[in-house]
């Protein structure tokens, strides 16, 4: 078994053109998701991470199950307006318009050691919004690490300009 | 340390009168993340789970390593729309206006046994949901875990009014 092919594509979701790589066939399955943590954990094991931190909302079912095998915190990074203390947030575009994403100030201490998990990366546009949230709280990013990446998009190029270290368990090509 | 004095309360948020608990600051504690996901896996490690059924979103963060810990698939609860294939919902009354959550018609088999799983448990609106709709695909409920109950507001109550066992790790008096 492979965590590729545990991976459900669904054509034309959630438009016409895009193949929509839906890793929820993957996580009810015990072997896979056990896998997919498993690899992630033995990779940071050794690599001093301090925090783990998830983005909103298939990032946490990634994030947190790193983040208690490896002994650390969880911080999660959310959409807009979800976060109840004092946050800073950053903008990005997507497509059609701009979003935000939030993070508590207090969750992330200058000089810690950050792992940053999502499930996937495209564009790479909510990971790069991320990074920055992590850098202004003072925080150094080990590595950004996805299941899935879609190499073709180039969201990972992108992130790696910002000189950050880019991991994924699986790629897919194509848009 | 306990797990209840790593929780935040935020006076007046969303809005005036409102005690909102915050497990942010629970989550980012290495030793209290680790403590509220052993003590979960611990009560469960023996009641033959099948799968562990987290609702959005931040009911993944406690789900997810539940689920990894217990050797077990995880799925998702999610708000409508947001996920990809073939669905099933159930729409729930808010203070004000109707929501809607939804499952994947292929997530749970049946006769399974699932432990759902949510960070707390208000009015236990969107739980009362989460448990029509695991029935709904012929899933069996073990058990609804929170972090946190409220129990002044009643929604562990109305949960057992279902026949559902219902256990929460800590409890705040009050709204």
């Amino acid at each position: 078994m492979t965590i590729k092919s545990k991976i459900r594509t669904i054509p034309h979701y959630p438009r016409q053109g895009i193949m929509f790589r839906d890793i929820t066939t993957l996580l009810k399955d015990p072997v896979g998701l056990r896998m997919m943590i498993d690899e992630l954990v033995s990779r940071y094991r050794g690599m001093k991470i301090d925090k783990v931190a998830g983005i909103e909302s298939r990032g946490f079912i990634l994030g947190a199950p790193v983040a208690v095998a490896l002994g650390v915190g969880f911080v999660p990074i959310r959409k807009k307006g979800k976060l109840p203390a004092e946050t800073v947030g950053h903008d990005y575009t997507l497509e059609y318009g701009v979003d935000r994403i939030e993070i508590h100030i207090d969750a992330i201490d200058q000089g810690e050691r950050i792992l940053l998990i999502d499930d996937l990366i495209a564009t790479g546009g909510t990971a790069e919004a991320a990074v920055h949230l992590i850098r202004k709280l003072g925080g150094s990013i080990v590595e950004c690490a996805f299941a899935i990446d879609l190499p073709d998009i180039g969201g990972a190029q992108r992130l790696k300009q910002h000189g950050v270290k880019v991991f994924a368990l699986t790629a897919f090509e194509g848009h």
